[in-house]
């Protein structure tokens, strides 16, 4: 006789874990002498690949961070890789379409963005003090400028350098600048206070998005002439949608335009008709439109479309079965944009918060949010003020402000899950910034979850602060409208230790250089010492950007298996 | 098209624990009106059972923590269980064949031994403070005397109670006592210096087993005569095996002897022929004699001898394919007695430093090494010096020397391994005391190691004697011969971080009373400021001491995964 029991397999669940997690993310970049870029992760790294002759290939030997887009002219494509086991300092490389890679002298900084052309790389770096713009021309390295630290490079031509970023100390405003090789920097705006991006530089003119002539609501395309100063209005003939997001190709005159969480593909104003979702790149060649999408539904997928209007899939991805989307609009004294998941028998919710705090969930493959659903549980995502994708109005409800309205936010999308029905049981979790409002949910409000889980989190905004270099000191400094020390604390969760109530998981990656290690140590230590219940696991060799497969299930693996647990309880 | 690619499969490894992790542990404990009970795990947790009328019955409600010899006239058997989230505050139930369970009005305390008989419950209760006697009669609880932290009842009647410890405060001996109700306590020994411990009250009749007339080498059984205060030897006719640790049952007439970490069975001197390995319990009902037994590579199983001498078995267990296990004794300035299981293929090599430091890694079934073997590597378990099993003069050999002549034995039976060709790459690890032997061992000896991992470790012996109990205090004083800080300093891990050259893997769980989270966290603070690899886990509501199968599942998972990602760098 043998006597034996049922108990719960840890292990299926990791196997639908590692079947989700390795269902491959698809972005087009753009093209080199007519071959497909796209960046991927089918081979467990994110990778950028070309498409030659029918045929998928890697052009990258190990995990890339930052790429950038392709010049079609051009056979090679410049990126920026991790050397530092996830510290985010990062060493440029170049890639071409035989499959070479090379690594260029590059400083010890994180970069933060990346543009080339036939001679020259430029590239804005934050080291511990400063942000620069430098330019590798002819194997030779040079700093050309400091700049403010949120400044992003956008593009380079013989002549001019062009980037954008909060330019001009105003937190709740983005401008552009113009850059030399001597060095010399102009910032620029079409009207002060909008938000204007500089994207294109064709010669003397730079393509723009600006919210200026709508204010806080949509945006438009806009070119600025150097020459002559002057900025004009793209008018694409038949192209009227009022979006939030826009990209313009000039070259191949594509747009995506996206709102409400969904983008439209638009080929000389023409609209495609591609699949609802989002669109993650697009690019023409030849007489052909290629263009990568997803949902939160349906993984990336490569699709083509012929000259006649007809599409085909290129690269497929596996069919999963995710549930049922709904998008709702949340009412706070904002609205709150939300995308429900709901599984087909009802279970316990999780709210899902997303990083950034500038960025959104919307309709597209969501790493974190896939196993969870396919876990069997109800995921609820709300965009709370201070997500972009809603204009920047919205997103500027946050400057001065965070953990404060984006909370409230959060708990009321929370409150509507239970009235709503959805569910008995209610937790919260979420990664970066989300792992922050995870924190901050269970300590302000603890009477409203039953259980958390803060992956990456800011447990102290003040010793963050101070352990943080140029870049991210210039991100708080946005976030919490000058360094407000006063308000950092009173919005840090380890002020609230003591009201926790909840059970936790809290997971973070050793060389996290962005929401660093220690302060989350001295949170967990204050869990200790006041005795509350929470597993705390400290990640290897990682960082806080996911570049691996196998970094992401690492990551994800203790919450699905605290989830489980809670389950069992 | 589809692009795939196959990566490391956590979810396989994980069944693979889950499957070996379940097999069920069982430990016969004696019988209640003639029917047999036993530990086991069978169910997910360690209970009581009891086989009535041929059907197995579990007594127990929840996990226990303490059991005790059943009273073979009784029907009912107490028992202890943790009331505090794994900090090992006891309370104490009465378990009975009906299958009822009552608790016990009990003090606040670890309850570190436990005995009884029809009218009383003796127990050992340790506080911040003190080591106490209780006694519970008529439900009435009373504190009959403190007394020195390391002792441990093992017996009562209507006059006397029995027990053994450190009495003397000579942490090279061990002593018995006699109590009676009135708190009179009387410290006894055959021969100072002796290792002597009183198990069975019969009467007026102590047994004892002693090492006084073969010092530091056997034992053997004696009689302690309480009124005419005299030693008598018991002499078993037939039964001359020179034994290291003994167990007679005057009751059952039943021995079972161990020596070179096997066990034999002797039915009245007269040998039961037991499968190779170590007999966990045995007892006589009837005619019958039931004994529970296994080895490193067959799990536990309750056998039962017919009266004609035919062996059964009555509860049965998983097959499992372990590999080859060796007994070697590996030459230092001491001999190693130590067991190598060897996989088929030849692998990675883990050297399991078992806990106590007065433990051993014998020829039983064991949950820590099997799903190590399971999941291919060499495991190799040295029984350093300290051990339990090869004589007191062996066992003693670390008192004043903690992490000294012990960790050169584990290194020198990690230089045999490389050197009889058993493995290339060899890492070490441990639980406990283990886990302190691991962490010690990758800072002495950082060139020797691939790979650490430390389970429920001591970092600071100095910090951890801050926190500890009376009954741990007492412990260190023993280990430490006295309370010798700068001895417990030299020795502690947190000493030789920055030494450190190997991943590490810590896992400690929060509630953790015997080797407390809290020096660990500030090792990790240490590992972390010097910029070492490790990765930490800690386990919510769970203590020193694991009582579900699930608690070993979330212990042994994040070391399965953290060598399966060594082997894929």
């Amino acid at each position: 006789m043998q006597i034996q029991f049922h108990y719960m397999e840890y292990s299926e669940l990791i196997k639908l874990l590692e079947e989700t997690v390795r269902i491959p993310f698809y972005a087009i970049l753009g093209k080199l002498k007519n071959n497909l870029i796209y960046l991927a992760t089918s081979e467990g790294e994110i990778s950028i690949y070309a498409l030659i002759g029918g045929k998928n290939v890697k052009l990258t030997k190990s995990p890339i961070a930052i790429s950038t887009r392709p010049k079609s002219s051009l056979d090679f494509i410049p990126f920026a890789r991790d050397v530092e086991k996830g510290k985010e300092i990062h060493a440029i490389h170049i890639a071409n379409l035989k499959g070479e890679e090379f690594q260029i002298e590059s400083p010890r900084v994180r970069i933060s963005s990346l543009t080339y052309d036939d001679k020259r790389i430029v590239f804005t770096g934050s080291s511990q003090n400063e942000t620069s713009l430098y330019v590798i021309e002819n194997g030779k390295l040079s700093k050309l400028t400091t700049i403010p630290p949120f400044s992003f490079v956008t593009d380079v031509n013989e002549k001019y350098i062009i980037g954008s970023g909060v330019l001009k100390g105003n937190p709740r405003s983005q401008e552009f600048f113009i850059a030399d090789f001597s060095g010399n920097i102009e910032i620029l705006t079409p009207k002060e206070g909008s938000v204007t991006n500089a994207y294109y530089l064709m010669g003397n003119k730079v393509y723009l998005i600006s919210d200026y002539e709508t204010p806080g609501e949509s945006y438009w395309i806009y070119i600025y002439d150097i020459e002559s100063k002057k900025y004009d209005r793209v008018e694409i003939p038949g192209f009227e949608f009022k979006a939030i997001e826009i990209y313009y190709d000039p070259e191949d005159l594509l747009i995506i335009a996206k709102k409400d969480g969904e983008s439209r593909l638009f080929d000389n104003g023409k609209e495609i008709n591609t699949p609802k979702g989002t669109i993650s790149g697009a690019t023409r060649i030849g007489d052909e439109i290629y263009f990568s999408h997803s949902s939160l539904v349906s993984p990336h997928k490569i699709y083509k479309v012929s000259r006649y209007g007809k599409i085909e899939v290129v690269v497929d991805n596996r069919k999963v079965d995710v549930g049922e989307v709904e998008y709702v609009k949340v009412k706070t004294d904002v609205e709150v944009p939300t995308w429900v998941i709901k599984r087909k028998i009802p279970g316990n919710t999780i709210i899902y918060i997303h990083g950034g705090p500038w960025s959104e969930v919307d309709n597209s493959w969501n790493l974190l949010i896939a196993p969870l659903v396919l876990a069997g549980y109800n995921v609820i995502a709300p965009n709370y003020r201070g997500s972009t994708g809603y204009g920047s109005k919205f997103m500027f409800m946050n400057i001065g402000d965070a953990g404060g309205g984006d909370l409230r936010d959060v708990v009321k999308v929370r409150d509507y899950a239970i009235e709503t029905g959805i569910t008995n049981k209610v937790g919260i979790m979420g990664y970066s910034y989300g792992g922050y409002m995870t924190l901050l949910a269970v300590g302000k409000e603890p009477d409203k979850w039953d259980f958390g889980i803060a992956g990456a989190a800011v447990a102290d905004w003040v010793e963050m602060y101070d352990l943080s270099d140029s870049l991210f000191r210039g991100f708080m400094e946005i976030l919490f409208n000058g360094k407000n020390i006063d308000l950092m604390k009173e919005r840090s969760p380890i002020t609230y230790v003591r009201n926790v109530k909840v059970p936790l998981c809290i997971i973070h990656s050793q060389n996290d250089t962005r929401t660093p290690l220690n302060p989350v140590m001295r949170y967990i230590q204050e869990l200790q010492r006041t005795g509350k219940t929470y597993e705390f696991h400290v990640i290897p060799n990682l960082g806080h950007a996911i570049y691996k497969v196998s970094d992401a299930i690492d990551i994800l693996l203790p919450a699905l298996i605290f989830l489980k647990k809670l389950e069992e309880q």
